[in-house]
């Protein structure tokens, strides 16, 4: 198992030292500052976390910063390449997209750029679904959208068949958009590669609305879905002031980790109850605290991540096609758990529960993710270039970087509940810091 | 019962008659054109509908038209008022309050406007609720908020309690904005009064987000809820063109009219299945046509009014405060019963569902529903002064009219599927006439 | 000149006449409700205009209703259509291009037609455009854009030459999206044809972000540019009230006709003064109703139409290639006046001035005009396919209508000082009647 | 001079070490994690610029990190606080009143908050202003809005009159939300009251749109102002598009700065020129440009700084009341050597400029500026209650941080055009590196 202490021994693994000795053709880009090999983007900001590296004469640990190389592996002129968007919609991954074909056309001169069609289906024989070709005419407008311009789908397909098909189509880097299924799906295909020792690199970037991978500090969409909660929120409040003992309960996307709901909370500001995965309540303890805001405030807001509070229902374990649990609903739990407490006591609440669902991952990307996908289609198909592989582009610190795959599957991101995060989400809604 | 040949002689109703003689105090109002007691708004627009009466040599049915007159009935400078709101959220109900708080205070100088909280209730003894007092200090901004800053309640109060209240109070002139429930109130309301022989006006403003008052061409809010829908179904056309034979489904409001449902597709002709209440359909023929529609174009997007289809839902009949029948969840409905066909033929489907609830209701009203809310604010409070009673403040033609509340409630309005409306929207949306 | 009553009279009109007795064609259209003759639409709809024509046993004046006929005149398989969009920017352009091509194709089986590049231009040989080839795949999403695909450009062109090249091209039927200046280009374009004596119609859709096309109701993209409006009268009540005394300035689009300055102060109600072409005022008064608004409240919003207060501006004359008048910028100057006198008499302002210019037209159409401009490509396709020519598709009283270009065009519809509409604006800022 | 090299020494500086020892009274927070004196956020990410550090052996350079204390300095029962705004309005300044005010009131007990009003002037006695008495019931809905409740000015008053106020009241802590101008008025205030040896705090709250504070990598506001360009730049494009050689010119906010223009370059990548303050042009070249924009694309889109090209205008020099310098228009001077260039060269352009000015910094704080301003507003209090004075919260590598204001105000933070920023920027627009 790979973990934090691995990233800074980053320069050991292969997917870096081997390539970089053969990157010989100068870049063609030009006018620009080419990020060189001592850029590195450290993995602290605290100075109290990197004080026993000072102490130690270790150097502490750190990110390959992305951007653009002097030297670079492949010809671009010779260089086909492949992009395939897998897993659930999120805002920005035809920002993501149209970065990528811009780069390769403009800034390295690539002509061929194959959109595979309904993710790891596009790379497999059985479905026989035509590629995309796509250009800059093609993609001039797409970021405009939501959605993906490829299609997408869920789960694994074979390995040896994807490979044979970058194979057959001569194709030297093959770009996967998605979560942590498909990082390891494109961790398979590069270990798959690297065992037939053929020349193709594998370039992840990290989709995931929920923002949790791990080694990934802020991933595309994530505030626009955030920003787009705003709706929901608004109208949970609204419909809680509009009538006596009013309750305006919304769930949000966050299957493991609740950041969704954590900055929605601190985004709007009326939320009282903030419900995440990684905090543990109890309906004791949380129908109390409703209670007693009701009787001081007379209305309340609550927010629920989807993934919240599952070990209260009891439910048998189910599995989606991309292997993940299919979740309780629990915004539709708490509705019942709140208006059963109430009637037993005898109290009145009028309860509106609003689910936005996939309102808030279908739109376009505001305007800070656009900008945020530009750069990380530039800077995937700049590691691309470099020959770098089983690798994805993250962001770290306000630094784009490189993260070996392996690395940012290991474990899953989750909102510490000891962190400033989650202690300005309590201080924000007031809620107790304990509802268990 | 009512009909609409009553509004052919409105002026036999007391409301108006009666108080018209009695009004002798100038308006206040000064550098506007006063409507005269000629200005009536014609019922129909279409020649042809006209011509019986023109050959018959018959007035043909017009409504009073609304606005400020040149005489009035209450003295301003001893006139206190009272305003309640309703039933569910519905955008601009704030721009209503505002707009008659600021015509009673600018424009005929009435210094005492209770706002009576929680609807009805806030009329009755025993619920203990303190009145707001309105000024346009309080009410200034209001107008750029969602919901009533009121708050509503549902179903009925007792009616002589909520005249001792009026009495007691001292208020002259009670403006009751909410739908069909409402207006059945303030009728009672206004039935009370007259069994008393007390002075009290009692003006409604008609409140339906699903737009189904008779009588009353477009309601405060519609156009907004229309408008909200947008995001939904581009949501839902944005995730059904992601996947394979994507299916996005959407929910609107509309209990009995299908009014937003209609008006949506017609605004995002990305809808190819407009299902509403007043056009039945049976899920054979649906299922049919959906497999015909993803088999030529492989992703289809479905619009669904809340009270369609709810014949085929075998469901106990139950009622809400209000009296409404409570519907069966139509979308969840289709949801299951579109997988399930596809199971059984053993084709493919990607099914996204979006409910927007609440969503679409408790936004701001848009700035056409704003200008909309404003006049007609003002415009109950010009049939108020003047002494009008049991009417409310509608809209025909382009024109602001008065009618007889009793002629609203006769009925609901809902889509004729024979209309230019409805056939429009069989011509956008390209599904079959007949989908039984 | 043609007038009012001419509408009376419309069957006489050859546009008519002479092509219904030639439509023998079945409709392809099936399952829809179609228009018959007997359809009209009234012009007036207060009862006290139409009783005159009662009295004297005439019929009162009327449109003819638009929508489908059950007999068309041109043969569908062998038509071909071109589309035109000229002058400046409105929001719902592509909507109704888009409307135009989907019924073209899917109603009628039309399979070809011309998108004519950059206006009139597109129809003259000398500029070389090549027209784009539309059909449903074309213009699918374009009605999500603002501005137009087909480009536009100012100025008439050579009529005989375009008719030359609609000759060339085989076109049957021409479709002229643009303002008044468009509308008799399409007249001439009409009159050669007549001359010529060959079959083609040329059907017009009014264009005018201003509304100002008279006997036409509502013109698509009207209420878009009146909503747009509310970013920038908020940001200048915003502005107004962050400053001691501060004056929030707008200018909205409206060269001759001030209706977007009127609705939107109806629609933002925190404009204090609307100033409008058709509504002259003096400098003097302006700025001591100014000076009295700030000393009571402190802060003041303005609304001002691009075209009031031109003859306060000593200025030479100049044309546009439409020909229209170069208008001073009457924001520009209004904040130098108003910085002037308050500098004169010792007061002080802030004042924050305001042009959101072509903010308001570039973006798409908000949903109301998406329904409205899709049905208007409808109408006008259906009343072309009958064979009427040299009219355009107009709106009234919430019913699409046929107008007769030179009707059309006799003169400009502008805000009336003595309708409701004017006196709505005077209730709703409270500014005096009379600023002169 | 202060420099970088001071926010190593921090910890010497007056405003931490006297009153870090005087902090004894335990906070009433309970259940959050206390920032403790070893939390520190690191100036560098850069793993290169560190490692000379390490080499030395010193510590690299830091920052204090911001959040709650276990002790604090005032005792809250009997604190009075005042808060004041000044300068040009920005997104989320009503977010940072009430995070300040709810903090004060929830998080420590603070019940006295006085709003001064309108700027510094609210603290002196010529002016008259009374302040606004805030509690949580006060600013429970003010972040929905625009501008600052509190009004604004700009220019500095008499710090001594200032000062006296403050005594007068009261006052223990005074928060100033305010750009340049500001932040050095509140050095002169903490300067005035270390003279007079009294127990006043002043902590700044970094206020500028222009994100040009040095030593604070994001300001609020920023990000909403970025967001709100899209609207302008998305008509630019529209316009652009809509004629033969359109080019669309949009002026945006940027004195000596060009942050917003950069990002706004980025979130819409329909920009081809992107024009800074700090990276100088010629007009030959950049025309030069766009004229072989214009003849390979048929349009283009530009974006420009208001400070940049200050230079080739050549206008005497003018200040205003904060001593900024009086800027000529860069976007009409632009505009009109576009015009004469082309006519010059006899080819055709089609301008159209917009300059949405106000708009986009009046608007409210989007969700993202909403929850940075409410985590500001409580570090803030959490700052100021410890008793550290003439110090400001800022924010840098994620983190909220402490920054002395004299290190702030000694230079002004620009885009540094070796830096990826700038790199980005020019890859994405394609415009030439060098346009001099």
């Amino acid at each position: 198992m790979i973990g934090l202490e691995d990233i800074m021994t980053l320069d050991d693994l292969d997917f870096s030292i081997e390539t970089l000795s053969k990157c010989r053709i100068p870049s063609p880009m030009t006018g620009v500052p080419f990020v060189s090999q001592k850029d590195h983007v450290l993995y602290h900001s605290n100075f109290r976390d990197i004080q026993p590296f000072l102490d130690a004469r270790r150097e502490p640990p750190h990110f390959e910063m992305a951007g653009p190389r002097e030297k670079i592996y492949f010809d671009p002129s010779k260089l086909k390449c492949g992009i395939v968007t897998c897993g659930g919609l999120c805002p920005g991954q035809n920002d993501v997209i149209r970065g990528i074909v811009m780069s390769l056309f403009y800034h390295y001169g690539v002509k061929t750029v194959f959109g595979y069609r309904f993710g790891y289906e596009g790379l497999s024989y059985k479905y026989g679904h035509t590629p995309l070709e796509l250009d800059p005419d093609v993609v001039d407008d797409i970021h405009k959208w939501g959605g993906t311009i490829l299609g997408s789908s869920r789960g694994p397909q074979d390995v040896s068949e994807m490979v044979d098909t970058l194979e057959r189509m001569n194709v030297g880097l093959l770009f996967t958009i998605g979560g942590d299924g498909t990082l390891k799906g494109a961790q398979a295909i590069a270990g798959e590669i690297a065992r037939r020792g053929v020349n193709i690199g594998v370039v992840g970037i990290p989709k995931t609305i929920d923002n949790d991978i791990s080694f990934v500090g802020k991933s595309f969409g994530f505030e626009t879905a955030v920003s787009e909660s705003r709706t929901a929120i608004y109208g949970a409040h609204t419909e809680a002031l509009g009538a006596r003992n009013g309750v305006g309960l919304v769930k949000l996307m966050g299957r493991c980790s609740g950041f969704i709901a954590a900055y929605a909370s601190l985004a709007n500001n009326d939320v009282n109850f903030c419900l995440v995965p990684e905090v543990p309540f109890s309906l004791e303890a949380f129908l109390e605290a409703l209670q007693k805001r009701l009787d001081a405030r007379g209305h309340a807001v609550i927010v629920v991540g989807e993934g919240a509070g599952q070990d209260l229902m009891k439910r048998p374990l189910e599995k989606d096609a991309s292997g993940n649990i299919k979740l309780g609903d629990v915004g539709i739990f708490l509705k019942g758990q709140i208006k059963s407490y109430f009637d037993k006591i005898g109290g009145e609440v009028n309860l509106k529960y609003i689910d936005p669902s996939y309102i808030i991952r279908s739109v376009p990307a505001n305007p800070s993710d656009s900008a945020f996908c530009l750069v990380l289609g530039h800077d995937a198909v700049h590691a691309g270039m470099t020959g770098r592989t089983n690798m994805l582009v993250g962001h770290w610190n306000y630094q784009f970087t490189h993260v070996p795959i392996p690395l940012a599957v290991s474990k899953r991101k989750q909102i510490d509940p000891h962190s400033r995060l989650w202690s300005n989400v309590l201080s924000s809604t007031g809620q107790p810091k304990d509802l268990q």
